[in-house]
């Protein structure tokens, strides 16, 4: 029988790999960015379930920001329970599923096609219902993943979405030689943020917490979300994920001295609007822990990762969160490989 | 000095009364509501913070089913923080704050009106910097509200939601009759909804309790996010909030005999599809209270309220939920009406 958490460990460790074989893998990535800045699209709607949602989550800030058109995302809920049917014709739709097998997605996916969007499904699964059921599809080339807890499917989305957007951008497929010279450098990144050690100190100061705040802002956001999801599901913590400034609009309220506060810090607008936060949560004594390239002042732990601009960092700054997951679950005695009550695939309708 | 409470108590008992004066003032929305209705909106951009950002959705669902347009959350960081503009030439663009003040949302709604979209704001403040900046505003009519944590005036927006969507379904800006038959019956079901006491055993049962789960589908999902909002902020909970799906793709790791996981079950599709759900956290052992017209298998406890068709149930699920974050922050000693390290009006940028 396999160690406790040997296969989140490999999936994890794999991730400088993956960003590299995806990177290689990019001429099909560039065929369906090209197809998709021919349409006339107006906006963008992304839909997606668990850790895909946070995948979706950066694919919506890069569609606002890169792409300058409104992008949110979807609720399943609207068309699988309620049977309505959004005319979403002006717009690419975007299901985002490791495994592409949920059926709620494939309705969403199902729906928009037949109402004139541009779909697009991007999975781990090209022969899947997801794939097949969308016009377009990108293989985010994760290959098997052994954990139930996904990890390097997570980034193997964003990169893949980055990729995409970044495509649809220049319209030619092909990231501007700016971006491509950013993205050339990840796997190199990867492989430095994982060699980082900082996230045992901090797994050994969680040991005993029961609950936690993970927050950040703008494309960081992303990254407190999926952090807040890994630690939950391999931990059993609760785990709260706000962005910086929802998380002044009410439920700051939470904190305390017994409050540890995840808070990514990055080197751009988001990371500077984090200062704040990261003072008013110091007023309120909470334990203060950030991520980032850059200490912050009245952090009690920091987490180190290599400074990259902003749009790029949720490819890096989840890495040692995932090790923090996985660390905190072993002291705990938890097998993040497979925890309790949930299975690889998950059916919702 | 006031009584502890005695601020928040009033606010919630006034929402019959508010419910009523809105329904009355309705012929200011109608007018909104066929402006909006004139002009050729195609999808719905939803733009909050705090509790009005799940008012916001609960508008998003309505606007995707009643009005078959995709519609979804905008991030306010994206304009910002990061100085993009998306192209929401158009869009309906729905800032909704209570205040009108935080300077975030101000900016994308200009931003908005500049690209030319038709922007709405819905506050309690027509004086506001966010009605000003708006081309068309809704005053959601609740009067000053005198807890830090927001009760009427959250349901006031989500009422006002309401009218304007349903108007610009009709076109002429006033609801089908049928709509409006049910509209008339809210103020009596809402004190129908107040004056049960369920909440005061559950109260009661969580008094010790340091962490939650709240969970709901469909329209019910709003009220999800806004119980644990409310929680979170009067009796300093970790309460996280999920779709029923959403919970199923892997936070339900976190049940187990410790974990009270609060359950809104409505008369509907959404209601429906919640089975699913508490049978697998019947098999976790999680503690489930269920919130609804009707008991369901499984739960160990049950807060009643009316029965009324899903897409309504908002408006009155969260009345008992309001009276449970009071009774539970004075059980713990705290006072709601001036909860830790929040004021009434926050601003972010």
């Amino acid at each position: 029988m396999a160690e406790a958490g040997q296969g989140m460990a490999t999936d994890i460790g794999e991730q400088p790999t993956t960003y590299q074989r995806i990177l290689d893998g990019a001429a099909a990535v560039r065929e369906v960015a090209r197809e998709v800045a021919r349409r006339d699209v107006r906006h963008v709607v992304l839909v997606a379930r668990g850790t895909s949602d946070h995948a979706a989550l950066y694919g919506s800030y890069l569609s606002q920001i890169r792409l300058g058109r409104p992008a949110g995302l979807a609720s399943p809920s609207v068309v699988s329970l309620y049977g309505a049917h959004p005319d979403v014709s002006q717009a690419l739709v975007i299901g985002v599923s490791q495994s592409g097998r949920s059926p709620d997605l494939v309705e969403v996916l199902d729906s928009a096609r037949r109402s004139g969007a541009t779909t697009l499904a991007l999975t781990n699964a090209p022969d899947s219902e997801l794939a097949r059921v969308a016009e377009l599809h990108v293989d985010i080339l994760a290959g098997p993943e052994r954990a139930v807890a996904a990890t390097k499917t997570y980034t193997a989305e964003l990169l893949s979405l980055l990729l995409v957007v970044e495509g649809i951008r220049t319209g030619t497929g092909a990231p501007e030689p700016a971006v491509a010279r950013e993205l050339d450098r990840l796997p190199e990144l990867a492989a430095q943020a994982l060699a980082g050690r900082d996230h045992e100190d901090v797994a050994a100061r969680l040991r005993y917490a029961t609950q936690l705040v993970v927050t950040g802002r703008g494309y960081a956001y992303a990254t407190a979300r999926e952090a807040s999801h890994k630690i939950i599901e391999t931990s059993y913590l609760s785990a709260l994920a706000y962005s910086g400034a929802d998380l002044l609009h009410g439920p700051v309220a939470v904190a305390d001295r017994e409050m540890p506060v995840l808070t990514i810090v990055g080197d751009g607008p988001g990371g500077a609007a984090m200062n704040e936060v990261i003072e008013r949560l110091r007023t309120m004594h909470a334990d203060v822990i950030t991520v980032g390239p850059g200490r912050a002042a009245g952090e009690q732990a920091h987490i180190g990762v290599p400074a990259v601009d902003e749009r790029y960092s949720p490819l890096l700054d989840i890495l040692p969160l995932q090790r923090l997951a996985l660390t905190l679950a072993l002291a705990r005695g938890e097998d993040p490989d497979s925890p309790r009550g949930i299975t690889k695939v998950t059916h919702t309708r």
